[in-house]
């Protein structure tokens, strides 16, 4: 039987992975808002600098989940984290008894809230690393990367996580399975933490030029970040630090997404990226003073942002 | 017998304080660079929101010290502290025997450079509040404050140095002498240290609006500050950091000198405000993850700045 998914946001990162499902054989669906009417008629242009180009046409186009017809196999969650969204909401309508929740979203615990809200359904927690943009409405551009890993919430990879990771697999991109996500996006956050919001507060520099001069403070963050995952029970390898330190010197010169985020005027993962990071220290007691500033100053980068915007000349 | 005065570095704060000093009877001759043509021909403008308008006619104008005549009571250097001027050579053709050098500039530690570059002159330690603009060239608006303290280094307070302090009393502003005016360093890097690095790296966002949305970092910053003169031999009082916030909540909307340094184009004073701050608390041990972070992040701005600038496109 084919298997049903259904992309809650549709845009960079989701049109991506549901065109690669829908390639590897699935019956994909999308709610999709704000390029709706371009989708409707034309479906997806994929422009893939790895994978070539294709059209990828959702068998459902709708713009809210309880629109969708059917019942899904997997509910994929592919949005930003952002405080003015409610992720339960932007769900709960397309939910049935065996739809398997799965969130390819940044960020630290961004688990628990939906782990509540649908104790009755297996939760599937995924780590993205990719570089694609929307270029126009309905217009992907994926230009590198695109690994994914994928795990249950709290721990363990299930026989329907492993069908996910199948059919990802599939179609040819990298997907690994991982018996402790919430580890896997621990590692993740020792490269996010710093070079996120460095690259917006030191007025859009790559990463590359902030390594080279700044590794020392790069380290210190890294190593909070190490601090409070091991207090929070998912102690991270010795060398992470050195590993993401090196592959950072061999990359080549990268914008984040938190910076193409302040770039374009939007909403920024401050939140899930940095204000998790910290209320997770809190809780466990761990200092993290230098987190804990860059989190206070783009605190102050988004409100100087909402002031000059509101501004009128 | 008429007090001589050289001021050297005659921008918006050495032309006020010498017109303030001409005022009170003294003798003023000015080293002026950029505004030479101007100043030799017309003089200063002094438009004082508090003292009113008038004109100030140095006795000599020069454009290096060496030109100078006569023997001056006081050398007075006024310019910014940034690490491509070299501050004993700007003033040291003008020394003699008697000639006391007085220092009116921001930073911390920033006096053994002079007293150890000439052992056989008096040091004289001074710190402005002042809020003072040159507007055009040899126009100088004064729109607050001027309150100067001054103080010899490494302390105590001279017989000269309290002529000083007469002279600028008797001209309308307030000037005070100080028995330990390195503890007055400290004092002023406690408003410092925070509020002008988070006005550049928060967007420009005025000093009110820092404090009233992140005023636990502004605190932990005072306290790195007060932790590391304390270990420098300067404890400085226990209410310090109040005093300094609630000046703070009552003071109007106020963008700090480095951010309109950085508004301009202009170096600013990352080092000596941040970095001897850094430098003083890595000599004595003292962990400073706030400040350091601060610092690192200016001088990814500055590194910034100047990629922008250099940038052909």
């Amino acid at each position: 039987m084919q298997t049903k998914v259904l992309i809650v946001g549709a845009g960079a990162i989701g049109a991506f992975y549901g065109a690669l499902l829908a390639k590897a054989g699935a019956n994909v669906a999308v709610v999709c808002r704000s390029d709706y009417e371009v989708v409707k008629s034309q479906g997806y242009q994929i422009n893939s600098d790895v994978l070539g180009q294709w059209g990828f046409h959702p068998e459902q186009i709708v713009t809210r989940a309880k629109e969708y017809q059917g019942q899904a196999d997997y509910v994929i969650l592919c949005s930003k984290i952002t405080p003015d969204v409610n992720r339960a909401e932007l769900i709960k309508d397309a939910l049935h008894a065996g739809t398997s929740i799965v969130l390819i979203q940044n960020g630290i615990e961004v688990e628990q809230e939906l782990a509540s809200a649908f104790p009755g359904n297996e939760l599937i927690s995924g780590l993205a690393f990719i570089c694609s943009n929307r270029t126009a409405p309905g217009v992907i551009h994926h230009l590198a990367y695109g690994k994914l890993t994928l795990g249950n919430f709290p721990h363990g990879c299930s026989e329907k996580t492993r069908h996910l990771i199948n059919l990802f697999a599939q179609s040819g991109i990298e997907c690994i399975g991982m018996d402790d996500i919430v580890t896997g996006r621990w590692i993740k956050c020792v490269w996010n933490a710093p070079f996120n919001p460095l690259s917006v507060l030191a007025g859009g520099l790559p990463t590359k030029a902030i390594l080279d001069t700044q590794e020392p403070l790069i380290r210190g963050i890294m190593q909070e970040v190490c601090q409070i995952a091991a207090a929070c029970g998912h102690p991270l390898p010795d060398d992470i630090i050195d590993i993401n330190i090196n592959n950072t010197h061999a990359m080549p010169p990268y914008k984040t997404s938190m910076l193409l985020d302040f770039e374009r005027g939007n909403v920024m993962e401050t939140e899930v990226i940095l204000g998790n990071t910290l209320r997770a220290a809190e809780r466990e007691s761990v200092d993290a003073p230098r987190i804990k500033t860059l989190y206070a100053l783009m605190k102050l980068i988004e409100l100087s942002n909402q002031n000059s915007r509101g501004m009128t000349m």
